[in-house]
């Protein structure tokens, strides 16, 4: 099940970058040969780096590790070696030493020091993570290495995901045309904070790894951390971004401001994907949130909508329950004032500044509910800040996915 | 569906209070004559009483009015009046005027003066409340009252409950018996701090308004607020407590902590009567929390893996999927040492000191994790506090009620 995604174009090749794949059977050695399940990326010169991790504090060595890289080596990234099928995570000593042999055989399939690789592992939780099928097999990945091979690192990447997810965009800045190209992959314990998600953005904007840092953490927020299928939030969520143009000799950007706004509509353009993949979801609902005092407020009342397991079956029974989203925003834990709140569906005005909107009736409300799209406006009257969520419904698919099969 | 919900002995008829119900057709005028609706708590004499509220910023009108109610009249309280069928929240300007009248009804039906009234409401949101059926119908409430009417009252406040909810007990406190009776609703929305709950408790123990009032804060986070269904906190949810004891004549108890006990142990009861009531719950799991650093981090892990879909739908495939369990330990927004975590289901040792334990199977997690009723343990490590909460699972049957029906 998944709503409306898109017919993708073809991935761009982004110069200073190539990729490959292996079947190294991770999840299961049945599985080798058969499915593509280690990823790698690999930048001909060093690359400038950034990323941003999971908030849980069940933390997965791969994440551990990858912000260590970071501080010392963010300026000469050359590898991203991600694995799915297993997150070698709730692994206790042995994950450190199994992620350790991840990043070590990336490194030897790729022919450059392990201190420049970062890995990503995503699948099950708490099974042993089967190195020795990957040290046996990466080499295939190495050898596979290609600028055109964005698409099959995008589908090597999934799990449960029914679609593999990428993005494109090219920019202008200054005469110079720049690439970016990112893949993702998530669909159950999405609740981005990061969640059981991976995004991988290689670009060859010329770019500090200092600016990629900070301008990353605001990109995320307004992509990654806007989407939720079921308010888990996982122990291995990473977003990485590779730049490779200082690399390449071009002079860095000194406004990055058009480079930040591509990264952030590309990432939110992943995002959305992954929602529209989400466990189950049959509906794709955006729910912006404006008039709030801060940015964060907004996102905090976006989410809590989001994640409300009552407005969620709501969405999926296309009940234009209005009453359980106003709940939603009210246990979101942030200061409002409910005699200000006004709430749309889609342009069906249905609550204003804290009121039942006298023309309203359930018969409009439905039938925006009814669609496989819609948008939820709230605006909640205390101020000029916005942010947009996007969302999926709660059905009876999701259950049979995480009820009755070991994710 | 419910899991294996007890049998219950009648409840006691406790000394001051009478008890009545009127059928109103709050929900629909079909209903009318079919089912009770409204309830009558009534005190013979002036009592001491104490109430918590939902968190929930969207709070009906019954609640902002019975919280002034307690600032002025918790020496003097009469009654409490409390319909099913219609919440009557999220109704603007007339929610307000509404809830007085309502409160004006149950004055003049129990004949007492309107300002020592209470009153609580429960049911749909949104919809216009049918004041006029219950103003001309709850006098039957008011000619019904019983000192053994405690069973019909149970039954009265129920909504998508599949059982009526109460429980009694006694205490002797230097040589006099004190009498506890209370009912509770509660089955969807239910993740108290309060939840589409409400919880009404007589005694005739004679104890200050003062006393009650604080400890039925510590009351409401050891039962009901360490319950959860589907994470959602209701805008109605209520807790309240009357005392008759001292308009009886009865001397102030000295020491109370005999009556806390017993009036904790009657909130666990009713709080564990709405989880196993708990919409689509086929399965009640306790989950124990030790070796906190406080009772509230426990209480926040607790919730944490209780409200996770992940868990609950491990839960519902009787899968001991435990990295989800320490996965929603490590997003509970507590600071944790992963390294300390133990973790039992029932007596399988799962997890200890952040490794899995070496003769875990999973084969003895899943004998577990397929009973009706289990409990998972987790020892953080981190201190000496501890907290029980109690949850179901998470069905097909939560996505058809509440996807296929308006509630």
């Amino acid at each position: 099940m998944a709503v409306h995604p898109p017919l993708l174009n073809t991935p761009l090749p982004v110069p200073g970058f190539r990729v490959g794949t292996a079947s190294c059977g991770v999840k299961s050695p049945s599985l080798m040969g058969k499915r593509q399940d280690v990823t790698l990326i690999v930048g001909d010169v060093d690359c400038h780096a950034a990323g941003v991790f999971t908030t849980n504090r069940f933390r997965a060595a791969c994440v551990r590790q990858g912000e260590q890289t970071l501080l010392t080596h963010a300026d000469k990234i050359r590898v991203i070696v991600a694995n799915a099928g297993n997150a070698n995570a709730g692994l206790g000593d042995m994950e450190t030493v199994w992620a350790r042999q991840l990043i070590e055989a990336g490194a030897s399939a790729a022919g450059v020091a392990s201190e420049t690789v970062l890995s990503a592992s995503t699948g099950v939780i708490g099974t042993p993570f089967p190195i020795e099928r990957i040290q046996a097999h990466l080499h295939e990945a190495g050898e596979s290495l290609s600028a055109e091979h964005w698409e099959n690192a995008a589908h090597a990447i999934r799990t449960t995901d029914t679609f593999a997810k990428w993005s494109s965009a090219q920019i202008n800045v200054d005469g110079h045309i720049y690439t970016l190209t990112g893949i993702a992959k998530g669909s159950g314990m999405i609740h981005p904070n990061m969640a059981t998600m991976l995004g991988f953005v290689a670009t060859d904007a010329p770019i500090s790894a200092a600016d990629l840092q900070s301008m990353l953490k605001r990109v995320a927020n307004r992509s990654f951390n806007c989407i939720s299928v079921d308010g888990d939030t996982s122990t291995n969520d990473t977003l990485l971004v590779l730049s490779s143009g200082i690399g390449l000799g071009h002079a860095p950007m000194v406004d990055t401001s058009i480079f930040e706004q591509a990264l952030t509509e590309l990432c939110i353009e992943l995002a959305q994907l992954i929602v529209r993949d989400g466990e189950g979801v049959s509906k794709f609902v955006t729910i912006e949130v404006s008039g709030a005092a801060s940015e964060a407020d907004a996102r905090t009342v976006g989410r809590a909508v989001a994640i409300s397991p009552l407005v969620k079956t709501a969405f999926a029974g296309s009940d234009a329950n209005w009453g359980r989203i106003l709940s939603a925003v009210g246990n979101a834990g942030v200061a409002i004032d409910t005699n200000r709140i006004t709430l749309r569906a889609d342009d069906v005005l249905m609550f204003e500044h804290g009121n039942l909107y006298p023309e309203y009736t359930d018969a409009a409300g439905m039938e925006v509910f009814r669609q496989d799209e819609f948008t939820i406006s709230l605006d909640l009257g205390m101020g000029d800040a916005a942010c947009t969520v996007w969302t999926g419904d709660l059905t009876h698919e999701y259950i049979k996915i995480n009820a009755e099969y070991r994710s």
